[in-house]
């Protein structure tokens, strides 16, 4: 029988990325939760796909729902720093808006799997995840926050300021519908979120200036 | 015992809204795999739901999976009606683009179940699904062939072609989120839709010609 215990050193080569057995974990129950289902998936399954009994799973999370809590906090916590760090800023809202979105984009696009896909489940409703539901309405209202910014410096349609949050989060359903996301899909969302809120001046100026400062590579406005 | 044979009248009264015994084990199923997750309903439950015996509800549905299927088919059949109609009819695409969203979001919203919110299931992925994933793919591409059409009317972005598609499902994580749809959800984003590729003209008047057509309450443009 291998030992497994929490900090004793594997003795089966890692099948995994991750450093961690803690990451290894993450990895397996990501990949077996958005191909096989939450409900379908038992954590005697996560253990053997990362090659760890059970019992060394249980050292790292008391249940599965902990495992489903690590990885959605994972898809919320880095557009939530940043969404705070720009409303602090000060200035016209829109280049603060398009930085926002080609980031989050980026991110829902690029991860190893789609765990966005997880966020309508019923599963998701129990007191356990209220946390992670609590974030994710935060991030909704800073980008609702931003969205009023730029409605406002636009003269936009005010009843839109919800709907920049839901084309970023429709990077989700494209990935999932085509296995993944063209290149220029955080682009083509930012400029869109833009558009959709009465701003239309210059995209490439601000396709430049977002490329810049999140110092990803730009994608030619094609228009 | 109670005797539930096909074509049998029930001996007890009907608890769910449905003319049929096929219609109320279709609603009942809509609101166990919403609320409850697919994957954990069980064709037990479901026929304990609608008070009829697991045997007279394989009498209507041979697996849980027919259940889902017809359930999905209802999602898209009308828009693809539509869709299919207003592709062959002739003047600029959008005012027929601006029909078809807000036809389509008015049922995502309105529909007793959120049953959009079944789309990204795993379980989906199956070949039992194919018709379906096929007829949901049809639909975005109809949504594609007008949205393009928009674009290079009013000389828009060309990579935006996908996005209409997206901000309509986009209502099933609304309503997802905030327990229901505002009344204006259509409306806000059959215009969203059009400023995305381009269109910014008279929305009013856009308006007023969607609700003539589909004989929908207009809701008045607050900007």
């Amino acid at each position: 029988m291998r030992s497994e215990g929490r900090g004793r050193p594997r003795l089966e080569q890692s099948r995994r990325p991750g450093k961690t057995a803690r990451e290894e974990i993450l990895d397996a129950a990501a990949e077996l939760f958005t191909n096989q289902g939450y409900a379908s998936t038992s954590t005697r399954a996560i253990a053997d796909a990362v090659g760890v009994r059970q019992a060394s799973l249980y050292h790292h999370f008391a249940t599965k729902d902990d495992i489903l809590d690590a990885l959605l906090a994972g898809t919320v916590d880095a557009p939530l720093k940043l969404a705070g760090e720009l409303l602090l800023e000060t200035g016209p809202a829109a280049p603060r808006l398009h930085v926002l979105i080609v980031s989050d984009v980026t991110q829902l696009c690029g991860s190893r799997w789609n765990l966005g896909a997880l966020y309508l489940l019923p599963e998701l409703r129990v007191d356990r995840f209220e946390q992670f539901r609590l974030r994710r309405a935060v991030l909704r209202d800073h980008y609702g926050n931003l969205a009023r910014q730029v409605i406002a410096e636009c003269d936009g349609p005010p009843d839109a300021d919800d709907l920049p949050f839901r084309l970023v989060e429709s990077a989700i359903n494209r990935r999932s519908d085509d296995n993944g996301c063209p290149p220029e899909q955080p682009w083509m969302i930012a400029d869109g979120a833009l558009r959709i809120l009465g701003w239309d001046r210059d995209f490439a100026l601000m396709r430049q200036g977002t490329s810049t400062r999140l110092q990803i590579e730009p994608v030619n406005v094609s228009a």
